[in-house]
């Protein structure tokens, strides 16, 4: 099954302008869609970004990781993966590069699904599951009165757990918009909170000390990422659990949380994380850890590589919902998803939708 | 002062082709030549590839970090620095980001020197140093006549020191050829190994036990650079000091191996470490625990920046010499470098010839 073409799409597309407490300003996504033909099929895959590295990640594809594929058979993924990996070993070993390999990765599964006439859950190993979502905001700097109507709108959707953004500059401030919150989904729902790096440690100890009373189900990267003995004494100094993912670019970088115990939930993410093929060796080492796993965006691969670990418990839907450009927007029955059945990973974007927003 | 005009031109030009246990063949080099002007001046800036990456450098460079410097002011060169770190975040946070950002850093740090009118080793708060430099193959494949002549010709310009790569796939073979290296340099120089990331850790230590009575001086590279824990390991299991320093692409990077004591000999590379701002940083950091430091590659530059260093043991003179590229070439005498004394960098390619030999 030689691969026969490779091909990078560039697409940049408006974002409601909204922000946490590490990025700043959030008000624009890079979508960089991804094509492999091999043997009469076509693999579709994709990467994004916040707003920067778009066009550097289309290099990478077309320049560098395209060479290295054209030929190969392509029903090898793990064996292809190393070979994108290695090949981009001096410049890369996770950041940048780990977001290109990735949309090359993810189409490829889907190429193996498509082969195989099976659903990307079944092809890596999983079984089908109905997993838990939750309602995601990005909504720092909205005031308080949008911030309840975000929320709102997750319950009007059916979920029952849903995530806001913590960090603003006055503690009260936190304190304040979180006990709104509580209040309005009721003591029966499911808050997560995430900080998005934004902490000093002293900070995340305080701060995570004054909001634990509305009961938090998970505290998301308190602290910058590279600190992981940082995040192994806050776990042991604050009752609320941990969870980190989005900012690791390797497994390496996963390793180093999961044997430490740095973080109770592990939040895989197919594109930063360097494709399905590591994330499903992420979750396999945070399963044998005994930890919880999680998603970060990329809610409807999610969806399906969640299916290959022990017991996921959650999926979440970001605010940053893809839908608009999808041919078949991932359904949410109950608060809950299941992934498609088709083959392959099922995700098709519509590029007529896409290039009608682009920028 | 602020920022007028960032540019980045690609050039692609062949290496004599050679090898190392970790990269493979190595056959092209990439150059990423950067330009900033400011308030009448030009600071020149480069990053380097071993053959893939460099369109993505500079798609970074145009597309994303150019806009976040435009009207800032260029003399507070750690702020910018930060700036363009931060900007770059979601995707960066090391790999292929950091030698985008160094890049744009060299070029900074050279404006500053020419505002000052003083030389880069002065305005990076050094001392003018003479430093003892080595003679530095890449020769991995070469057969030993070939191996035998290369570090001859080290000889001839002088260097009393030199470095050879290891991990051929026979242990015996990589014997014989530090035997052969050894009995031809004598035993007053001295003789560093190599080992490109390419061992396993008993790999390692077999093979560091096989060639210890040839007298190492140091043993480069010899497992993966995420794994700081063998290093540590093997650093307590043999004689050899272990160097690290080009796989790493930030400041925590090196701090790791820094705290943990898994390296003897620290080796800047202000390309690949993120630009001369951390390296700086890494040198501080370094000295601070009593460490050595030397440099990888970048030779020009590193003899600048390593004037920083308390105590620099070694500048690598490297096979892949930028000199014929070079408007001057950095002169070697007595097997010492000292850096120039014109403002700035010093650091000027030639074009034209690059543009003769651009693949």
């Amino acid at each position: 099954m030689p691969i026969e073409r490779v091909s990078a799409s560039y697409y940049r597309v408006p974002l409601e302008p909204s922000g946490d407490a590490g990025h700043g300003l959030l008000d624009t996504e890079e979508l960089i869609l991804v094509e492999i033909d091999a043997d009469g099929l076509t693999g579709h895959g994709y990467a994004y970004t916040i707003g920067r590295g778009g066009r550097a990640i289309q290099a990478l594809i077309e320049r560098d990781l395209a060479l290295l594929l054209i030929g190969q058979d392509a029903t090898d993924v793990e064996a292809l993966w190393r070979r994108l990996w290695n090949g981009l070993l001096y410049v890369g070993r996770g950041g940048l590069v780990a977001f290109a390999v990735a949309a090359l990765d993810i189409a490829l599964w889907d190429l193996r699904g498509l082969r195989l006439q099976q659903p990307l859950w079944q092809v890596a190993g999983g079984v089908r599951r109905t997993i838990p979502a939750y309602g995601s905001g990005v909504d720092l700097p909205k005031p308080l009165d949008q911030l309840l109507t975000q929320v709102e709108g997750f319950l009007t959707r059916g979920f029952s757990a849903v995530k806001v953004k913590v960090g603003r500059p006055d503690p009260e401030d936190d304190r304040a918009r979180i006990a709104a919150v509580r209040s309005l989904i009721g003591d029966g729902a499911t808050l997560m909170i995430d900080a998005n790096m934004g902490w000093t440690y002293d900070q995340a100890v305080e701060r995570s000390r004054l909001l634990e009373p509305y009961r938090l189900f998970w505290l998301e990267e308190p602290l910058r990422p590279e600190d992981v003995a940082g995040h192994r004494l806050l776990a042991s100094a604050i009752p609320t659990p941990i969870a980190v993912g989005e900012s690791l670019h390797s497994v390496d970088e996963f390793r180093r949380y999961i044997d430490d115990r740095a973080a109770a939930v592990v939040q895989i993410d197919v594109v930063t994380n360097g494709g399905i093929t590591p994330a499903l060796e992420i979750l396999r080492l945070a399963d044998g850890a005994g930890l919880s796993t999680s998603s970060h965006y990329t809610d409807e691969l999610s969806a399906h590589v969640l299916c290959a670990s022990a017991s996921p418990i959650f999926v979440e839907k970001h605010a940053f919902a893809l839908d608009p450009y999808l041919e078949e927007p991932q359904v949410v029955t109950n608060g809950t998803v299941t992934p498609t059945d088709r083959p392959g990973t099922g995700l098709r974007f519509n590029r007529d939708a896409l290039e009608r927003v682009a920028l």
